[in-house]
């Protein structure tokens, strides 16, 4: 058989229906696929919130995982972050021509894996083909819908709050990166992707009352995350520069290729904003989940540049975090 | 101002900030569109319906409409053929570098007008850019949140039961056809993409008891969707050749390309099976509504060729109208 995917697989008819039904379906849960137009789903109990994320990242595999795999997190990250329970996904393909079926099915597994891990599900799906040259290989569209808690991750932020990571910063993008110039992998340079939902829940429930501001620091990282935050707010945000956790291997590739891990894209941290009296608790309740080991306590807001986000090294003073202008990573999700 | 879509447009940073809010979240509606990474949306009473779309169309504007009203009223009526009241869409865009900001507020400005039209909310978006050449143009993804209403359109189909079409066929995938291949236009050939729910919603409440299956007949066309019912089922479907609906200037186009519009795009059309005591008053319920003012039936279920889709003609007599297996139409929604 062929090992390629050609234009009348998305052409509405036979060859079409199987790729469906045989492939797509059959590895992503047959009972939980539906092939209608839609997916008549339950009833639900709670305010709904909606998000939808394309990824286009390239390569497709790297280190860590794949696409696929990256579009699950990410897409039960962005629900996870506004205080909601993932619960239902769409997968949305665009194919390009030629594509190997055999990367399809890898793709689909790793998506499969990875609701699974997550305990979502993927419902409905769309799959369009297009001419080789109109598309990069594979690109995945995963809109979700969760469930409102009885939590909520936002609230007014005021000076004296903590700035807390779950882990290392920059590993995402600058793997990808590091594999787009075939730099070569010491071991521990891989994609932080991973599913937040269940360590996120656990925090909300344990101290809802005391986060005011989650967010994955995904596209920019956690310059450009923190920088939105302080906008045209009278606060501003201090990093401190020996508190980042920075792997060893993500700062050499950083200082081959000249990038900043703070502005390098993350697919399984969160950057979050606490009330100081509970940053130690929220750390600690962190690290009781592999996806928060490397849990700590990063910056705090104050007023000393309002505004901006700053850094303060011991021997270098402060320099300030501006917005990210130039491009730094294409196609990093 | 710099006219063109460039990577940093899509890097986490200032200038994808001012994208979303000074141009998408401002046309599509600045108290709808949420810039938070999901939307919160209030509780819903009844069973939520989700479904997702990608749009790859070529050309991106096209006699008729362009590729920002396709992706909305397809997803509207991907919705409504599920007998579900299509509530919220999500809005993930692919742009190509390089691509006219000019095109791109021309096709949101599209896309408002679409969910005004079909009374409908974009509340969650999505926006990735990617190098010159990794995509054509623009492609959108609209997943869509809607709400089981007291009717269900999916019953078992019986022998004479009605098969009803709400207008013309082929009209989408053969304007999008005549202009690839520059064909010149008398008046008439146009894309009929439009909203369904109204028409359909009406159907349900007066009609709903009657309604065996509704489906509409986009990639694949009438003759595929059928094909899809009629599967490995005990009974076929006839077609009756002079009741079908086809314009004159699509038969014209048909001829020339060698096309059958049985098989091509429809993006507001939907072929509907029905109790045959009742095909006349939805029928005319149909024609109560401008997107169904040319409603008719075409054909019926009986027993003659288990499992196929067949087609009687007063002079030629029958012929089997088969699984669609080459490509006609690629990238035609």
């Amino acid at each position: 058989m062929d090992d390629k995917i050609i234009l009348a697989h998305g052409n509405g008819g036979e060859l079409m229906g199987n790729l469906i039904s045989e492939i797509i379906v059959e590895i992503l849960g047959k009972n939980t696929v539906q092939l209608d137009d839609s997916a008549v789903l339950g009833p639900v109990d709670g305010n709904l919130v909606f998000t939808t994320d394309t990824y286009t990242v390239t390569p497709v595999f790297f280190e860590g995982g794949n696409i696929g795999k990256l579009a699950v997190n990410g897409t039960v990250n962005d629900l996870s972050v506004m205080g909601a329970e993932p619960k239902f996904l769409s997968c949305g393909l665009v194919l390009e021509e030629g594509f190997e079926i055999s990367s399809l099915k890898k793709i689909l597994h790793s998506m499969k894996e990875a609701i699974d891990n997550a305990g979502v599900k993927i419902v409905t799906g769309d799959t369009k083909v297009v001419e080789r040259g109109s598309a990069d290989k594979i690109f995945i569209n995963t809109s979700g819908i969760g469930i409102m808690r009885n939590y909520t991750f936002r609230k007014d932020i005021v000076a004296g709050d903590a700035v807390i990571v779950n882990g290392t910063i920059g590993d995402h993008g600058i793997s990808i990166m590091a594999e787009r110039n075939k730099l070569s992998f010491s071991g521990g340079l891989s994609s932080d992707s991973q599913p937040l939902n269940k360590m996120l829940q656990s925090i909300g429930i344990k101290y809802g009352d005391a986060v005011r501001f989650v967010r994955d620091a995904t596209r920019g990282g956690v310059a450009s995350v923190l920088n939105e935050v302080t906008g045209k707010e009278k606060f501003s945000i201090k990093l401190t520069e020996e508190l980042l956790p920075v792997r060893e291997e993500v700062k050499g590739v950083c200082e081959i290729l000249g990038l900043d891990p703070l502005y390098a894209a993350n697919e399984g941290k969160v950057v979050l904003i606490a009330d100081p009296s509970r940053a130690e608790d929220i750390v600690n309740e962190m690290r009781r989940f592999k996806e928060g080991r490397d849990a700590v306590k990063i910056g705090e807001v104050d007023l000393e540049h309002p505004g901006r986000v700053y850094i303060e090294t011991i021997i270098k003073g402060r320099r300030i975090l501006p917005h990210l202008q130039e491009d730094q990573l294409p196609r990093i999700c």
